[in-house]
C-alpha cells in the first residue's frame, strides 16, 4: 500500500514535521496560510493518518468484538444488524466471529479479541459454554463486556435478555386456552440457559392449570434443525400418546414437525396444534402459518451495544462500573397452527 | 483496562526492559534461566503484547473489511460464514459493515476501512453503486480488493462470480421443457449487474426456442421483498395475459408470488409454474416446494477470501498483482413448483 507520510508533506512544503502535525490538528500556533497549504497538500497526496499510531496514542481501537454461535440464523443475523447499525452511529467498527457452538473455538476467539485490544466484547455463548475461565478472564481484564440471548447467569456482566420462562408459560397457556389437553414439549439442548428456562416455563404453565407433568411428553433435541423436527414428528406419531398440542423450542424445529405432519396428512391445528418460538420470517409464509413467540432481535442488538458503550465510557473516565440487566418484552403471535375452532 | 507492561515485568525481576523484550522474543543472548523467569511472570501477570505497537512495526493489521448490502439475508449470511471461517484459518479477523443498499453509506464505510488500515477489502456492491470513485480509490491505494456477487465489471479487481446469464437461461429452458408457452419474468432492479444478466438470460432462452420476446411479460421489482411478489402475483392475474410460467429474480420474491396464488386458489404448477433463484432454505419447506437455481454461497465466501489472501501475500512480497476472476457453477433444482404432469 503506497502511503503519504507527514515527512513527505513536510519536505514538499519545506517546513518541519511538527508543524505539519500541528497544522493537521488545527493548533493555534500555526499560521492560517501554513495550515491551508498543509491541508491542500494532504488532500492532494491523499494522506490518511496512521490509525495504528493513533491507537497507540489514544489506547482506543474504536473496534468491538462480537462472538455468536451462528451467523446464518434469522435471530442472530438480526441481532448483528442491530449491533453494527448502532456501533456505526457511534463511530465503532465490529469484528464478528462465529463460535460454531464450539467451546474450544470460543476460547480462542476471546483470546484473539483481547490480543487485538478491542474496546469491548459482546457475546452470545455457545451451547457448550457456561461459567468458564475465558469469560471470567474478560472481566478480570476489565474489558467492557455484554452478554445477550445465551448467557451465563453466574458471570456478573451486563446482559440483554428476555424472560424465557414467562414467554414459554404464555405459549403453553395459549395452547391450553385453545383446548389442548395433552401438550408435548420439544425442548432444546441440556446446557443453554434459554433451553432450561423455556422447559421450566412449560412445566409451570401445566402446573398452574392443574395438568400433571409427564416426562414422556418431553422430546429433547440433539440439534436445533429442521431435520430434528421431522424426526420428532415421526416419533410423536409412533408413540401414539394422544398428544394434541406441541410447544417447540424454536421455529426452525417447529417447521420440521409441521412439514412432516403435512406430508402424512395430520391436520394442524385440527388434530395437533403447534406453537414455536422466535417468530422467524419463514413462520408467516408456510402453510398453515405458524403461531410463535415474538422475540426482539434487532432491538436486542441495539440494547447490547448501548450497554457496552455505557461501560466503555464509564471505564474510560475511570469510574466504577455496575453491570446492568436489560429485559426486553416478548409476545405470543397467534397464527393458523393453533387456531382450533 | 488494567495492563501489564514490559516495564513492570522488568522492575519485578530487577532486569532491563530490553532483556524482558528479548526474552519474550526468544533471543539467544538471554540466558535460559532469565527467559523462563520472564515467561513465568508474564503468564502470571497476564501480559498481552500491545497489538497496536505490533501493527505499527509490521504494518499489518491482520484484519480485513467486508462490506455487504444486507446481513439478514440467506445468501449473504452464508457468504459471511465462508469468509470468516477461511479468514480465521489464516489468522485474519473480519470487520463487517452493512451498506443497506445505500451508496452514501458504502462510501463512508470504504473510507473508514481504509483509515483503519485493513489488509484488504471484500465487497458486494449496493444496488446504487457502480463504477464509482470510492471503489477506484481502493485500487489506487493498492489495497487488496475482491468483489463478489454484485460487482462492477468496469473495476479491474479480482472477482468471484457466477454466470448469471447462463443460469437464467437454464431456468427458463426448464420452464420451456415443462411445456410453458407464455413465460413471464419478474426481474430485479435496474442497476445491479446480476439483475441485468438474468434478464438477458431470460431473453436469450426465449430466442433460442423461437419464442418472441414480449416486454409486457416483464415485471420490474421496486424492492426485492416478499410483498413485491404478492403485488406482482395480483398484477399477473389482473393482466390476464395467459401466462403459464414465471421466472423470478430471487426466491424471496417467488415465495410472495406463490403465497398469493395459494391464497386465491391458482394451481402451481398446474396453471402457472414458478422457478426462483438462489435456493434459499425456505424454498424447500413451503408448499408446493419451489424449483430454483442453486447458487454457491459459502463457497463464494471461501473463494473471495482466497483471492484476497493471494493479493495480500503478493503485494507484501512486492510482486506485481494480476486480478483473477473465479466463476462458480450453478444448477437448476427441480421441485414441485415446476413439476407439470
Amino acid at each position: 500500500m503506497k502511503e503519504t507520510t507527514l515527512k513527505e508533506i513536510a519536505e514538499t512544503l519545506g517546513i518541519s514535521i511538527t508543524t505539519v502535525s500541528k497544522a493537521l490538528k488545527n493548533y493555534s500556533d500555526v499560521s492560517e496560510k501554513t495550515r491551508k497549504a498543509v491541508y491542500a497538500l494532504a488532500e492532494e497526496l491523499n494522506y490518511t493518518p496512521n490509525s495504528f499510531a493513533v491507537n497507540l496514542r489514544t489506547k482506543e481501537s474504536k473496534t468491538i468484538g462480537l462472538i455468536i454461535p451462528e451467523v446464518v440464523h434469522h435471530f442472530f443475523s438480526n441481532v448483528i444488524n442491530g449491533i453494527i447499525a448502532e456501533a456505526e452511529k457511534n463511530g465503532y467498527l465490529v469484528i464478528i466471529l462465529q463460535s460454531n457452538e464450539s467451546l474450544e473455538l470460543e476460547k480462542k476467539q476471546v483470546a484473539l479479541l483481547i490480543n487485538k485490544r478491542v474496546d469491548g466484547i459482546i457475546m452470545s455463548l455457545s451451547n457448550e459454554s457456561n461459567n468458564d475461565f475465558h469469560i471470567k478472564e474478560i472481566l478480570r481484564k476489565e474489558i467492557p463486556f455484554v452478554q445477550f440471548d445465551k448467557i451465563s447467569k453466574l458471570i456478573p456482566s451486563s446482559k440483554v435478555i428476555i424472560n424465557d420462562q414467562k414467554a414459554a408459560m404464555e405459549a403453553v397457556q395459549h395452547l391450553i386456552d385453545k383446548g389442548c389437553k395433552k401438550i408435548a414439549h420439544i425442548r432444546g439442548l441440556e446446557n443453554p440457559q434459554n433451553s432450561i428456562d423455556r422447559f421450566i416455563g412449560y412445566k409451570k404453565a401445566l402446573e398452574k392449570n392443574g395438568i400433571p407433568f409427564d416426562p414422556k411428553l418431553v422430546y429433547a433435541c440433539k440439534s436445533i434443525t429442521f431435520e430434528q423436527g421431522v424426526v420428532f414428528a415421526k416419533q410423536i406419531i409412533e408413540d401414539d400418546l394422544g398428544i394434541d398440542g406441541i410447544f417447540v423450542i424454536t421455529d426452525l424445529v417447529a417447521i420440521g414437525v409441521l412439514a412432516h405432519f403435512n406430508e402424512i396428512g395430520i391436520q394442524v391445528p385440527g388434530q395437533i396444534a403447534i406453537i414455536g418460538f422466535s417468530n422467524w420470517f419463514v413462520s408467516q409464509v408456510i402453510s398453515p402459518k405458524l403461531s410463535t413467540v415474538d422475540q426482539p432481535n434487532y432491538e436486542m442488538g441495539v440494547a447490547a451495544f448501548g450497554l457496552l458503550l455505557e461501560e466503555i465510557v464509564c471505564r474510560k473516565n475511570g469510574k466504577p462500573f455496575e453491570p446492568k440487566i436489560v429485559e426486553l418484552g416478548t409476545s405470543v403471535i397467534v397464527r393458523e397452527s393453533t387456531l382450533k375452532k
